[in-house]
């Protein structure tokens, strides 16, 4: 869609009707079609009445079709498209699946993409030392982002939208959580794990922060569990009323979040939990502000996104949760 | 949370964290934690890694949550909420389930349910003759809104979030294409099946217009399947940037979306099909505004909306789309 057919939707959606010559006659409060002959006359008759609720249950569409309506659309995706062990997806999704759209299942992380918003739902990741420890035969330099040919052209998002957009491609699934395997850091440069971010001030400094902070907990700790992702905050206006208001960019539409979560639980040596859990505003922040000035009740971020997170995690380990016991 | 919480949250997130008493100290771009003691010694050893390697896959988490994580939620869903009988679902979802959050199957309609937005994604409904007939013994009047129990509070929408929001509790499902139940008339009030819609001038009006036309091709056609829902349109503002906004009402932040649709799947007596879709502003239009000026193509909605609608329609049986030949 160009920004002038979007406009045109937006507007009043008038117009792309009158070119195509259908009318509708209104009539006592019913509707005559009058572009199709045989829509006066009901061929409905008591005996069809009857024979009709005979075949109720029966199906005329092929059963392939008819199967695949049936099942829940990630189920369809869980058969097709998980390639990766079982046992590596459930430990990255140990504390529960927030729900939605495609689940993108790569090498080390998961993603739920947000078909409408073009970006993802939430991303998953699973990181001890070895994952994110220095290592010279993996390098950032030779990773592409790339577009996810998994998604539907219509809701993929593409390097074009972001080109000259003013906004970074930035990770979900950071690209240094994954030193172990050059195709696990690729991953992450793929299109579905990306959002836009603002450059100078976020993505390249407090974010950045946020990131190197995981990194440093995932050496310290036994498992860490990350979940990243966007948020859509609303926000009161002089009017006295609240809206939800974002910039979506490029061709395709891809949106521009207001904030970015980070929720992380830390398992420790003792089998014992800890859960920290950030928003910050995607905006330019002066150097070292200190993250804890974005540590949020996990609630608060459970409620705009529209899922629960790490809903899973026992909650008798669960020991501290921002720093304050439990 | 109140209106405050959210422009707390909206405006920095900062403030939350300072009365955490947590602190993190930036050390040559590392962090180090000093709330924890025993977070200063990394107990890994070689052995340890060795020996954490070989129990990979294993898993300390309880097998039922273990189980539960690695499902996609929609067949967590499908497996403890579904409980009628599946040939009615599969017939109403003859033509596809296009994804997301929770299925709500209701006795005659099905609701794909939005969490973030407190609204539907879509509702599927399947009408035939005897859906839409005039029937003494079921009355609108004894169907009350009732809110969704099967939702989460943190994503339920309620009657409270509508009151005095100055908009009508809009049915996507409408309530007169269910009359030969009052169970399924009922069903059509859940709150699921709800979004906000300006009443004069589009919810008694033009949309209502939308409903009597559905209802007069299921009086005439073998079957029609109907799959309606709310779009949350972009628009380019004074700045040259693009934006979507829409307005949150109620202590929920129910979404209150910038247009509606409805796509029309007809089947007529020769086993062919018909489509027609339509998108209208949620606004107030004059009375009697034609109805084909807010037919559009297919496309549009399936790339707002972000799901594919009646994919499964026999492409070699599509005899028309918005009155066209195909």
């Amino acid at each position: 869609m160009s920004k002038y057919s979007r406009l045109a939707l937006s507007t009043t959606c008038a117009g792309f009707g009158i070119l195509l010559g259908r009318y509708y006659e209104r009539n006592n409060g019913q509707y005559r079609d009058t572009s199709i002959e045989n829509l006066g006359k009901s061929s409905l008759t008591a005996n069809d009445f009857f024979k009709d609720n005979e075949s109720f249950g029966k199906n005329q569409a092929p059963i392939s079709d008819t199967v695949r309506s049936f099942l829940p659309v990630s189920t369809v995706y869980a058969s097709t498209q998980i390639s990766r062990p079982p046992n590596r997806l459930q430990e990255i999704l140990t504390f529960g699946v927030p729900s939605f759209d495609p689940l993108r299942p790569f090498e080390n992380h998961v993603v739920l993409y947000d078909r409408r918003n073009r970006v993802p739902h939430w991303v998953f990741e699973h990181l001890k030392k070895e994952h994110v420890e220095k290592n010279d035969k993996v390098d950032r330099k030779s990773s592409d982002f790339t577009e996810d040919q998994a998604i539907h052209p219509f809701f993929r998002s593409t390097n074009a939208d972001y080109k000259r957009s003013g906004y970074d491609r930035g990770h979900m699934a950071a690209a240094s959580n994954h030193r172990h395997s050059q195709k696990a850091m690729d991953d992450t440069f793929c299109l579905s794990n990306i959002a836009p971010q603002v450059g100078k001030g976020f993505n390249r400094d407090v974010w950045n922060d946020l990131e190197k902070y995981v990194r440093a907990l995932a050496r310290k700790h036994r498992n860490v569990y990350v979940c990243t992702g966007p948020l859509y905050l609303p926000r009161l206006e002089p009017d006295g009323k609240v809206y939800i208001k974002y910039e979506v960019i490029g061709k395709n539409n891809v949106s521009v979040p207001t904030h970015f979560f980070k929720v992380i639980v830390m398992e420790t040596d003792k089998g014992e939990f800890e859960m920290n859990s950030f928003v910050i505003p995607n905006q330019s922040f002066p150097e070292n502000t200190p993250l804890k000035n974005f540590l949020v009740p996990v609630e608060t971020i459970e409620r705009a996104s529209g899922f629960l997170l790490f809903d899973g995690v026992p909650k008798h380990r669960l020991k501290t949760i921002n720093g304050k016991k439990v």
